[in-house]
Protein backbone atom coordinates (compact mmCIF):
# COMPACT_ATOMS: atom_id res chain seq x y z
CA UNK A 1 0.00 0.00 0.00
CA UNK A 2 1.50 3.12 -0.86
CA UNK A 3 -0.34 6.10 0.97
CA UNK A 4 0.57 9.50 0.68
CA UNK A 5 3.10 10.71 2.54
CA UNK A 6 1.30 14.12 4.11
CA UNK A 7 -2.45 15.38 2.79
CA UNK A 8 -4.09 18.85 3.87
CA UNK A 9 -7.46 19.89 4.05
CA UNK A 10 -8.18 23.86 3.73
CA UNK A 11 -4.47 23.75 5.02
CA UNK A 12 -4.88 21.23 8.07
CA UNK A 13 -2.64 18.12 7.63
CA UNK A 14 -4.33 14.90 8.17
CA UNK A 15 -7.57 16.70 8.24
CA UNK A 16 -10.57 14.80 6.32
CA UNK A 17 -13.13 16.38 3.81
CA UNK A 18 -16.67 16.85 5.04
CA UNK A 19 -18.62 14.36 4.29
CA UNK A 20 -21.51 16.77 2.59
CA UNK A 21 -18.25 18.18 0.13
CA UNK A 22 -19.63 18.31 -3.74
CA UNK A 23 -16.53 16.91 -4.77
CA UNK A 24 -16.93 13.43 -2.91
CA UNK A 25 -20.95 13.68 -4.37
CA UNK A 26 -21.05 14.51 -7.60
CA UNK A 27 -16.94 14.88 -8.88
CA UNK A 28 -17.53 18.42 -8.63
CA UNK A 29 -14.52 19.86 -8.70
CA UNK A 30 -11.18 19.74 -10.44
CA UNK A 31 -7.40 18.39 -9.89
CA UNK A 32 -3.87 19.03 -10.50
CA UNK A 33 -1.17 15.95 -10.73
CA UNK A 34 2.13 17.88 -10.28
CA UNK A 35 5.73 16.42 -10.97
CA UNK A 36 8.08 17.80 -8.10
CA UNK A 37 11.66 17.82 -8.24
CA UNK A 38 14.23 18.76 -5.91
CA UNK A 39 11.81 20.91 -4.40
CA UNK A 40 10.85 22.56 -7.22
CA UNK A 41 6.69 22.02 -8.63
CA UNK A 42 7.22 21.40 -12.20
CA UNK A 43 5.35 23.26 -15.01
CA UNK A 44 3.78 25.05 -11.49
CA UNK A 45 2.04 28.28 -13.96
CA UNK A 46 0.78 25.86 -16.47
CA UNK A 47 -1.11 23.95 -14.19
CA UNK A 48 -2.32 26.37 -12.31
CA UNK A 49 -3.42 28.28 -15.75
CA UNK A 50 -5.67 25.06 -16.04
CA UNK A 51 -6.88 25.31 -12.65
CA UNK A 52 -8.25 28.45 -12.98
CA UNK A 53 -9.47 27.94 -16.57
CA UNK A 54 -11.30 24.73 -15.26
CA UNK A 55 -12.47 26.90 -12.11
CA UNK A 56 -14.33 29.59 -14.65
CA UNK A 57 -15.68 26.68 -16.65
CA UNK A 58 -17.37 25.01 -13.96
CA UNK A 59 -18.02 27.55 -12.49
CA UNK A 60 -16.08 27.90 -9.07
CA UNK A 61 -14.80 30.78 -7.52
CA UNK A 62 -10.91 31.25 -8.23
CA UNK A 63 -10.75 33.35 -5.06
CA UNK A 64 -9.16 30.01 -3.67
CA UNK A 65 -6.12 30.40 -6.05
CA UNK A 66 -3.61 32.25 -4.03
CA UNK A 67 -3.83 30.56 -1.01
CA UNK A 68 -3.41 27.54 -2.84
CA UNK A 69 -0.30 29.29 -3.85
CA UNK A 70 0.74 30.05 -0.02
CA UNK A 71 -0.14 25.93 0.70
CA UNK A 72 1.64 24.46 -2.03
CA UNK A 73 4.67 26.22 -0.98
CA UNK A 74 4.30 24.81 1.90
CA UNK A 75 3.80 21.12 0.49
CA UNK A 76 6.57 21.19 -1.88
CA UNK A 77 8.90 22.03 0.84
CA UNK A 78 8.22 18.30 2.97
CA UNK A 79 8.23 16.54 -0.47
CA UNK A 80 11.36 14.08 -1.34
CA UNK A 81 13.56 14.31 -3.67
CA UNK A 82 11.50 13.31 -6.48
CA UNK A 83 7.69 13.39 -5.52
CA UNK A 84 3.75 13.91 -6.65
CA UNK A 85 1.96 17.16 -5.53
CA UNK A 86 -1.46 16.09 -5.68
CA UNK A 87 -3.83 19.08 -5.69
CA UNK A 88 -7.89 18.46 -5.61
CA UNK A 89 -10.12 21.92 -5.92
CA UNK A 90 -14.31 21.11 -4.98
CA UNK A 91 -17.01 23.76 -5.21
CA UNK A 92 -16.94 23.34 -1.15
CA UNK A 93 -19.81 21.65 1.18
CA UNK A 94 -23.35 22.06 -0.63
CA UNK A 95 -25.02 24.77 0.14
CA UNK A 96 -28.48 22.36 0.04
CA UNK A 97 -28.97 19.01 -1.41
CA UNK A 98 -29.50 18.51 -5.08
CA UNK A 99 -27.14 19.06 -8.12
CA UNK A 100 -27.64 22.51 -8.53
CA UNK A 101 -24.99 24.80 -7.15
CA UNK A 102 -25.81 27.62 -5.25
CA UNK A 103 -23.07 29.72 -6.74
CA UNK A 104 -22.09 30.94 -3.04
CA UNK A 105 -19.87 27.39 -2.08
CA UNK A 106 -16.62 28.36 -0.64
CA UNK A 107 -13.99 25.98 -2.67
CA UNK A 108 -12.41 23.38 -0.59
CA UNK A 109 -8.75 22.83 -1.61
CA UNK A 110 -7.45 19.14 -1.22
CA UNK A 111 -3.84 18.56 -0.96
CA UNK A 112 -1.50 15.63 -0.77
CA UNK A 113 2.50 14.49 -1.27
CA UNK A 114 2.99 11.42 -2.62
CA UNK A 115 6.57 10.01 -3.05
CA UNK A 116 7.12 8.52 -6.71
CA UNK A 117 10.20 6.83 -8.54
CA UNK A 118 12.42 7.94 -11.32
CA UNK A 119 11.25 6.01 -14.47
CA UNK A 120 13.09 2.97 -15.29
CA UNK A 121 15.68 3.14 -18.15
CA UNK A 122 13.74 0.84 -20.13
CA UNK A 123 10.95 2.88 -19.76
CA UNK A 124 12.00 6.07 -20.85
CA UNK A 125 13.51 4.26 -24.02
CA UNK A 126 9.97 3.47 -25.30
CA UNK A 127 6.41 2.32 -23.66
CA UNK A 128 4.11 -0.30 -24.80
CA UNK A 129 0.54 0.41 -25.82
CA UNK A 130 -3.23 -1.61 -26.53
CA UNK A 131 -5.78 -0.11 -27.42
CA UNK A 132 -8.80 0.34 -24.94
CA UNK A 133 -12.41 -2.03 -25.41
CA UNK A 134 -13.80 1.56 -23.59
CA UNK A 135 -15.41 3.95 -25.60
CA UNK A 136 -15.31 7.97 -24.47
CA UNK A 137 -18.45 9.78 -24.57
CA UNK A 138 -18.49 13.33 -25.74
CA UNK A 139 -19.33 15.84 -23.68
CA UNK A 140 -17.99 19.43 -25.16
CA UNK A 141 -19.25 20.96 -21.80
CA UNK A 142 -16.33 19.15 -19.85
CA UNK A 143 -13.97 18.48 -22.52
CA UNK A 144 -10.37 19.04 -21.93
CA UNK A 145 -11.28 19.54 -18.42
CA UNK A 146 -9.24 17.73 -16.18
CA UNK A 147 -12.21 17.59 -13.16
CA UNK A 148 -13.49 14.92 -10.96
CA UNK A 149 -15.67 12.61 -13.14
CA UNK A 150 -12.73 10.08 -13.95
CA UNK A 151 -15.09 6.85 -13.72
CA UNK A 152 -14.12 6.23 -17.59
CA UNK A 153 -10.55 6.29 -16.96
CA UNK A 154 -10.63 4.37 -13.87
CA UNK A 155 -12.47 1.08 -15.92
CA UNK A 156 -10.31 1.32 -19.42
CA UNK A 157 -6.78 1.30 -16.69
CA UNK A 158 -8.23 -1.34 -14.43
CA UNK A 159 -9.16 -3.98 -17.26
CA UNK A 160 -6.91 -6.67 -17.24
CA UNK A 161 -3.93 -6.11 -19.65
CA UNK A 162 -0.48 -7.52 -19.77
CA UNK A 163 2.13 -6.18 -16.72
CA UNK A 164 4.31 -4.72 -19.65
CA UNK A 165 1.17 -2.43 -21.20
CA UNK A 166 2.01 1.08 -19.99
CA UNK A 167 -1.29 2.48 -20.78
CA UNK A 168 -4.33 1.77 -23.00
CA UNK A 169 -5.61 4.06 -25.67
CA UNK A 170 -8.91 5.25 -25.53
CA UNK A 171 -10.90 6.40 -28.81
CA UNK A 172 -14.69 8.44 -28.94
CA UNK A 173 -17.28 7.00 -30.72
CA UNK A 174 -16.28 8.02 -34.24
CA UNK A 175 -13.30 5.55 -33.86
CA UNK A 176 -10.71 8.78 -33.40
CA UNK A 177 -8.30 7.82 -30.97
CA UNK A 178 -8.93 10.51 -28.09
CA UNK A 179 -5.44 9.87 -25.52
CA UNK A 180 -4.13 7.20 -23.31
CA UNK A 181 -6.16 6.62 -19.86
CA UNK A 182 -3.25 8.98 -17.85
CA UNK A 183 -1.20 10.03 -21.36
CA UNK A 184 -1.74 12.51 -24.24
CA UNK A 185 -0.30 10.57 -27.50
CA UNK A 186 1.30 12.49 -30.48
CA UNK A 187 2.15 11.10 -33.58
CA UNK A 188 5.26 12.36 -35.66
CA UNK A 189 4.70 11.71 -39.47
CA UNK A 190 7.81 13.58 -42.25
CA UNK A 191 8.99 15.23 -39.04
CA UNK A 192 5.57 16.98 -38.27
CA UNK A 193 3.72 15.93 -35.14
CA UNK A 194 -0.14 15.64 -34.48
CA UNK A 195 -2.30 15.35 -31.60
CA UNK A 196 -5.87 14.94 -31.43
CA UNK A 197 -8.39 18.03 -30.39
CA UNK A 198 -9.42 17.43 -26.84
CA UNK A 199 -12.90 19.32 -27.97
CA UNK A 200 -15.20 16.56 -27.19
CA UNK A 201 -13.43 14.31 -24.49
CA UNK A 202 -10.55 14.10 -22.86
CA UNK A 203 -8.19 15.59 -20.99
CA UNK A 204 -6.01 19.29 -22.27
CA UNK A 205 -3.03 17.40 -20.29
CA UNK A 206 -0.14 20.14 -18.95
CA UNK A 207 2.60 18.25 -20.51
CA UNK A 208 1.02 18.11 -23.90
CA UNK A 209 0.52 22.32 -23.48
CA UNK A 210 4.40 22.14 -22.95
CA UNK A 211 5.62 20.13 -26.18
CA UNK A 212 3.32 22.04 -28.00
CA UNK A 213 4.97 25.33 -26.93
CA UNK A 214 8.15 23.92 -27.23
CA UNK A 215 7.38 22.81 -30.68
CA UNK A 216 7.87 26.35 -31.48
CA UNK A 217 10.69 26.49 -30.03
CA UNK A 218 12.24 23.79 -31.66
CA UNK A 219 11.07 24.97 -35.00
CA UNK A 220 8.60 21.49 -34.78
CA UNK A 221 5.35 21.56 -36.71
CA UNK A 222 2.79 20.59 -34.29
CA UNK A 223 -0.87 20.25 -35.23
CA UNK A 224 -4.21 19.09 -33.46
CA UNK A 225 -5.99 16.72 -35.41
CA UNK A 226 -8.47 13.96 -35.73
CA UNK A 227 -6.39 10.73 -35.73
CA UNK A 228 -7.72 7.29 -36.34
CA UNK A 229 -5.55 4.02 -34.84
CA UNK A 230 -4.77 2.99 -38.49
CA UNK A 231 -3.91 6.75 -38.75
CA UNK A 232 -1.33 6.03 -35.48
CA UNK A 233 0.16 3.10 -36.89
CA UNK A 234 1.48 4.41 -39.94
CA UNK A 235 2.69 7.50 -38.36
CA UNK A 236 6.97 7.17 -38.09
CA UNK A 237 7.14 8.04 -34.62
CA UNK A 238 4.47 8.05 -31.01
CA UNK A 239 4.72 9.45 -27.65
CA UNK A 240 2.94 9.92 -24.89
CA UNK A 241 3.11 12.80 -22.44
CA UNK A 242 1.79 13.48 -18.52
CA UNK A 243 2.91 15.54 -15.67
CA UNK A 244 5.14 12.50 -13.97
CA UNK A 245 6.46 10.63 -16.68
CA UNK A 246 6.86 13.66 -18.92
CA UNK A 247 7.46 12.57 -22.60
CA UNK A 248 8.31 8.72 -23.47
CA UNK A 249 8.36 7.26 -26.66
CA UNK A 250 5.81 4.65 -27.99
CA UNK A 251 7.44 1.12 -29.17
CA UNK A 252 4.70 -1.03 -29.26
CA UNK A 253 0.94 -0.44 -30.30
CA UNK A 254 -1.14 -3.47 -30.51
CA UNK A 255 0.68 -5.89 -32.89
CA UNK A 256 2.30 -2.97 -34.23
CA UNK A 257 6.07 -1.94 -33.33
CA UNK A 258 7.62 1.29 -33.81
CA UNK A 259 11.09 1.38 -34.83
CA UNK A 260 11.74 5.29 -34.68
CA UNK A 261 12.04 7.90 -31.57
CA UNK A 262 14.04 10.27 -32.44
CA UNK A 263 11.76 13.40 -32.11
CA UNK A 264 10.01 11.97 -29.17
CA UNK A 265 13.52 11.31 -27.22
CA UNK A 266 14.65 14.58 -28.63
CA UNK A 267 11.44 16.57 -26.74
CA UNK A 268 12.27 14.19 -24.12
CA UNK A 269 15.76 15.63 -23.29
CA UNK A 270 14.48 19.20 -23.73
CA UNK A 271 11.38 19.05 -22.01
CA UNK A 272 13.49 17.07 -18.88
CA UNK A 273 16.10 20.12 -19.23
CA UNK A 274 13.49 22.92 -18.85
CA UNK A 275 14.15 25.09 -15.60
CA UNK A 276 10.22 24.93 -14.41
CA UNK B 1 -27.72 27.16 4.08
CA UNK B 2 -28.90 24.07 4.44
CA UNK B 3 -26.74 21.51 5.98
CA UNK B 4 -26.93 17.37 6.62
CA UNK B 5 -28.55 17.29 9.98
CA UNK B 6 -26.44 14.58 10.91
CA UNK B 7 -23.42 12.22 8.64
CA UNK B 8 -20.71 9.30 10.02
CA UNK B 9 -17.95 8.26 7.71
CA UNK B 10 -17.76 4.58 8.08
CA UNK B 11 -20.14 4.88 11.06
CA UNK B 12 -18.33 7.36 13.07
CA UNK B 13 -20.45 10.58 13.44
CA UNK B 14 -19.09 14.04 11.69
CA UNK B 15 -16.21 12.31 10.80
CA UNK B 16 -14.31 13.24 7.78
CA UNK B 17 -13.33 11.74 4.72
CA UNK B 18 -9.77 10.72 4.13
CA UNK B 19 -8.00 12.97 1.73
CA UNK B 20 -7.03 9.40 -0.39
CA UNK B 21 -10.22 8.58 -1.10
CA UNK B 22 -11.44 7.58 -4.88
CA UNK B 23 -14.34 8.74 -4.39
CA UNK B 24 -13.30 12.06 -4.26
CA UNK B 25 -10.39 11.65 -6.40
CA UNK B 26 -12.40 10.03 -9.01
CA UNK B 27 -15.93 10.20 -8.44
CA UNK B 28 -15.05 6.27 -7.86
CA UNK B 29 -18.49 5.44 -5.89
CA UNK B 30 -22.46 5.03 -6.02
CA UNK B 31 -25.01 6.95 -4.21
CA UNK B 32 -28.37 6.74 -2.67
CA UNK B 33 -31.28 8.78 -2.02
CA UNK B 34 -33.92 7.90 -0.04
CA UNK B 35 -36.98 9.19 1.36
CA UNK B 36 -37.11 8.90 5.45
CA UNK B 37 -40.91 9.11 6.46
CA UNK B 38 -41.90 8.49 9.93
CA UNK B 39 -38.86 6.45 10.14
CA UNK B 40 -38.78 4.11 7.83
CA UNK B 41 -36.65 4.51 4.58
CA UNK B 42 -39.16 4.10 1.63
CA UNK B 43 -37.96 1.60 -0.93
CA UNK B 44 -34.98 0.69 1.01
CA UNK B 45 -34.47 -3.22 -0.57
CA UNK B 46 -34.62 -1.23 -4.17
CA UNK B 47 -32.67 1.56 -3.43
CA UNK B 48 -29.98 -1.45 -1.91
CA UNK B 49 -30.84 -3.55 -4.48
CA UNK B 50 -29.11 -0.84 -6.72
CA UNK B 51 -25.98 -0.36 -4.87
CA UNK B 52 -25.28 -3.99 -4.50
CA UNK B 53 -25.81 -4.18 -8.83
CA UNK B 54 -23.59 -0.91 -9.58
CA UNK B 55 -20.71 -1.89 -6.90
CA UNK B 56 -20.57 -5.52 -8.57
CA UNK B 57 -20.92 -3.74 -11.60
CA UNK B 58 -17.67 -1.25 -10.55
CA UNK B 59 -16.12 -3.77 -9.35
CA UNK B 60 -16.46 -2.53 -6.15
CA UNK B 61 -17.09 -5.72 -2.63
CA UNK B 62 -19.98 -6.17 -1.78
CA UNK B 63 -19.11 -6.80 1.47
CA UNK B 64 -19.50 -3.55 2.94
CA UNK B 65 -23.75 -4.16 2.26
CA UNK B 66 -24.44 -5.68 5.60
CA UNK B 67 -22.71 -3.36 7.96
CA UNK B 68 -24.07 -0.78 5.70
CA UNK B 69 -27.96 -1.73 6.96
CA UNK B 70 -27.19 -1.56 10.78
CA UNK B 71 -25.87 1.95 9.56
CA UNK B 72 -28.96 3.04 7.80
CA UNK B 73 -30.89 1.48 11.03
CA UNK B 74 -29.58 3.75 12.81
CA UNK B 75 -28.83 6.70 11.33
CA UNK B 76 -33.19 7.02 10.24
CA UNK B 77 -33.68 6.06 13.94
CA UNK B 78 -32.60 10.37 14.11
CA UNK B 79 -34.01 11.22 11.31
CA UNK B 80 -37.18 13.81 11.37
CA UNK B 81 -40.54 12.73 10.58
CA UNK B 82 -39.87 13.39 6.56
CA UNK B 83 -36.09 13.16 5.96
CA UNK B 84 -33.22 12.17 3.23
CA UNK B 85 -31.01 9.76 3.88
CA UNK B 86 -27.88 10.20 1.71
CA UNK B 87 -25.56 7.10 0.77
CA UNK B 88 -22.22 7.22 -0.49
CA UNK B 89 -20.51 4.11 -1.50
CA UNK B 90 -16.67 4.54 -2.56
CA UNK B 91 -14.44 2.18 -3.31
CA UNK B 92 -12.55 3.45 -0.58
CA UNK B 93 -8.85 4.68 0.06
CA UNK B 94 -6.51 4.74 -2.85
CA UNK B 95 -3.81 1.47 -2.35
CA UNK B 96 -1.55 3.94 -4.81
CA UNK B 97 -1.35 7.14 -7.26
CA UNK B 98 -3.28 6.54 -10.76
CA UNK B 99 -6.74 5.53 -11.80
CA UNK B 100 -6.03 1.70 -12.05
CA UNK B 101 -7.93 -0.16 -9.24
CA UNK B 102 -6.06 -2.64 -6.88
CA UNK B 103 -8.92 -4.56 -6.43
CA UNK B 104 -8.14 -4.98 -2.49
CA UNK B 105 -9.50 -1.50 -1.79
CA UNK B 106 -11.60 -1.48 1.83
CA UNK B 107 -14.58 0.35 0.34
CA UNK B 108 -16.02 3.28 2.62
CA UNK B 109 -19.70 4.52 3.43
CA UNK B 110 -20.84 7.86 3.95
CA UNK B 111 -24.16 8.43 5.32
CA UNK B 112 -25.90 11.52 5.90
CA UNK B 113 -29.58 12.74 7.53
CA UNK B 114 -31.34 16.04 5.76
CA UNK B 115 -34.53 17.47 6.75
CA UNK B 116 -36.76 17.66 3.50
CA UNK B 117 -40.32 19.43 3.33
CA UNK B 118 -43.67 17.88 1.88
CA UNK B 119 -43.90 18.75 -1.59
CA UNK B 120 -46.58 21.39 -2.20
CA UNK B 121 -49.77 20.95 -3.40
CA UNK B 122 -49.18 22.96 -6.16
CA UNK B 123 -46.08 20.78 -7.35
CA UNK B 124 -47.91 17.53 -6.23
CA UNK B 125 -50.45 18.42 -9.20
CA UNK B 126 -48.22 19.17 -11.77
CA UNK B 127 -44.39 21.28 -12.39
CA UNK B 128 -42.96 22.38 -15.19
CA UNK B 129 -40.21 21.27 -17.21
CA UNK B 130 -37.72 22.65 -19.95
CA UNK B 131 -34.95 21.39 -22.36
CA UNK B 132 -31.74 21.73 -21.21
CA UNK B 133 -29.47 22.72 -23.63
CA UNK B 134 -26.81 20.11 -22.24
CA UNK B 135 -26.42 16.89 -24.47
CA UNK B 136 -25.91 13.47 -22.32
CA UNK B 137 -22.60 11.30 -23.37
CA UNK B 138 -23.54 8.10 -23.83
CA UNK B 139 -21.15 5.21 -22.00
CA UNK B 140 -22.90 2.30 -21.92
CA UNK B 141 -20.11 0.84 -19.62
CA UNK B 142 -21.44 3.45 -16.75
CA UNK B 143 -25.38 3.78 -18.05
CA UNK B 144 -27.84 3.34 -15.70
CA UNK B 145 -25.75 3.84 -12.18
CA UNK B 146 -25.92 6.18 -10.00
CA UNK B 147 -22.35 6.70 -9.45
CA UNK B 148 -20.66 9.74 -8.51
CA UNK B 149 -19.34 11.02 -11.32
CA UNK B 150 -22.59 13.49 -12.15
CA UNK B 151 -20.85 17.02 -13.60
CA UNK B 152 -23.54 16.82 -17.00
CA UNK B 153 -26.40 16.85 -13.91
CA UNK B 154 -24.35 19.56 -12.24
CA UNK B 155 -24.02 21.67 -15.03
CA UNK B 156 -27.62 21.16 -16.25
CA UNK B 157 -29.01 21.51 -12.83
CA UNK B 158 -26.99 25.14 -12.58
CA UNK B 159 -27.94 26.87 -15.75
CA UNK B 160 -30.13 29.98 -15.12
CA UNK B 161 -34.07 29.25 -15.52
CA UNK B 162 -37.29 30.25 -14.14
CA UNK B 163 -37.75 29.59 -10.62
CA UNK B 164 -41.42 28.28 -11.62
CA UNK B 165 -39.07 24.81 -13.68
CA UNK B 166 -38.43 22.28 -11.97
CA UNK B 167 -36.55 20.29 -13.47
CA UNK B 168 -34.48 20.43 -17.38
CA UNK B 169 -35.07 17.66 -19.60
CA UNK B 170 -31.71 15.84 -20.63
CA UNK B 171 -31.22 14.24 -24.58
CA UNK B 172 -28.82 12.72 -25.71
CA UNK B 173 -26.92 13.04 -29.12
CA UNK B 174 -29.34 11.25 -31.39
CA UNK B 175 -31.79 13.59 -29.79
CA UNK B 176 -34.20 11.01 -27.56
CA UNK B 177 -34.63 12.40 -24.39
CA UNK B 178 -33.00 10.36 -21.68
CA UNK B 179 -34.07 12.07 -18.15
CA UNK B 180 -34.41 15.19 -16.33
CA UNK B 181 -31.28 16.10 -14.55
CA UNK B 182 -32.64 14.58 -11.20
CA UNK B 183 -35.60 12.83 -12.16
CA UNK B 184 -36.84 9.64 -14.59
CA UNK B 185 -39.62 11.23 -17.12
CA UNK B 186 -42.25 8.67 -18.33
CA UNK B 187 -44.76 9.49 -20.77
CA UNK B 188 -48.88 7.90 -21.27
CA UNK B 189 -50.66 7.72 -24.65
CA UNK B 190 -53.75 5.86 -24.60
CA UNK B 191 -53.56 4.65 -21.22
CA UNK B 192 -50.20 3.02 -22.29
CA UNK B 193 -47.30 3.86 -20.03
CA UNK B 194 -43.55 4.55 -22.15
CA UNK B 195 -39.93 5.59 -20.56
CA UNK B 196 -36.67 5.87 -22.20
CA UNK B 197 -34.30 2.96 -22.12
CA UNK B 198 -31.05 4.03 -19.97
CA UNK B 199 -28.17 1.51 -21.79
CA UNK B 200 -26.06 4.47 -23.33
CA UNK B 201 -26.39 7.20 -20.59
CA UNK B 202 -29.21 8.28 -17.45
CA UNK B 203 -29.91 6.56 -13.98
CA UNK B 204 -32.10 3.76 -13.30
CA UNK B 205 -33.87 5.83 -10.87
CA UNK B 206 -35.40 3.27 -7.71
CA UNK B 207 -38.64 5.52 -8.03
CA UNK B 208 -38.91 4.22 -12.24
CA UNK B 209 -38.28 0.61 -11.32
CA UNK B 210 -41.48 0.98 -8.51
CA UNK B 211 -43.72 2.40 -11.25
CA UNK B 212 -42.65 -0.17 -13.66
CA UNK B 213 -43.38 -2.53 -11.17
CA UNK B 214 -46.52 -1.27 -9.82
CA UNK B 215 -47.81 -0.73 -13.36
CA UNK B 216 -48.05 -4.67 -13.52
CA UNK B 217 -50.18 -4.18 -10.58
CA UNK B 218 -52.40 -1.84 -11.62
CA UNK B 219 -52.51 -3.82 -15.50
CA UNK B 220 -50.52 -0.93 -17.01
CA UNK B 221 -48.69 -1.60 -19.77
CA UNK B 222 -45.12 0.02 -19.54
CA UNK B 223 -42.73 -0.21 -22.00
CA UNK B 224 -38.96 1.40 -22.66
CA UNK B 225 -39.20 3.09 -25.59
CA UNK B 226 -36.69 5.41 -27.14
CA UNK B 227 -38.55 8.99 -27.28
CA UNK B 228 -38.11 11.35 -28.88
CA UNK B 229 -38.61 15.32 -28.05
CA UNK B 230 -41.94 15.50 -29.89
CA UNK B 231 -42.97 12.43 -29.13
CA UNK B 232 -43.24 13.46 -25.69
CA UNK B 233 -45.07 16.55 -26.82
CA UNK B 234 -47.37 14.38 -28.45
CA UNK B 235 -48.09 12.58 -25.29
CA UNK B 236 -51.47 12.56 -23.80
CA UNK B 237 -49.78 12.68 -20.44
CA UNK B 238 -46.19 13.55 -18.94
CA UNK B 239 -45.28 12.69 -15.66
CA UNK B 240 -41.22 12.00 -13.90
CA UNK B 241 -40.35 10.70 -10.88
CA UNK B 242 -37.50 10.74 -8.68
CA UNK B 243 -36.98 8.79 -4.61
CA UNK B 244 -37.93 12.24 -2.61
CA UNK B 245 -41.09 13.61 -5.19
CA UNK B 246 -42.57 9.85 -6.09
CA UNK B 247 -44.90 10.37 -8.83
CA UNK B 248 -45.30 13.96 -10.68
CA UNK B 249 -46.94 14.94 -13.10
CA UNK B 250 -45.70 17.40 -15.99
CA UNK B 251 -48.23 20.48 -16.63
CA UNK B 252 -45.80 22.18 -19.02
CA UNK B 253 -42.92 21.26 -21.11
CA UNK B 254 -41.19 23.94 -23.13
CA UNK B 255 -44.04 25.81 -24.44
CA UNK B 256 -46.44 23.03 -24.59
CA UNK B 257 -49.38 22.70 -22.27
CA UNK B 258 -50.63 18.90 -20.85
CA UNK B 259 -54.44 18.83 -20.01
CA UNK B 260 -54.26 15.22 -18.75
CA UNK B 261 -52.98 14.19 -15.44
CA UNK B 262 -55.32 10.86 -14.86
CA UNK B 263 -53.12 8.22 -14.67
CA UNK B 264 -49.83 10.12 -13.52
CA UNK B 265 -52.21 11.04 -10.18
CA UNK B 266 -53.46 7.31 -10.10
CA UNK B 267 -50.04 6.30 -10.16
CA UNK B 268 -48.99 9.25 -7.26
CA UNK B 269 -51.70 7.86 -4.72
CA UNK B 270 -50.50 4.59 -5.48
CA UNK B 271 -47.13 5.00 -4.69
CA UNK B 272 -47.67 6.98 -2.06
CA UNK B 273 -49.93 4.75 -0.12
CA UNK B 274 -47.35 1.55 -0.54
CA UNK B 275 -45.69 0.43 2.98
CA UNK B 276 -41.84 0.23 2.00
Amino acid sequence: VSAPLQSWVDGVSGAGLPADDRGLAYGDGLFETILVRNGTPRFLEAHLARLAAGCKRLGIATSVLPILRTEIAAAVSLAPPLGVLKIIVTRGSAMRRGYAADGAERPRRVLSIWGTEPLPAQTRSGVDLEVSSIVLGEQPALAGLKHLNRLEQVLAASQPRPAEVFDVLLRDASGHVVSGAMSNVFAVSSGALTTPPLDRAGVAGVLRGVVQRECKVLGLACAEQCLSLEQLIAADELFVTNARIGVVPVRRLGEHRFTMNRVALRLQAHVEALDA
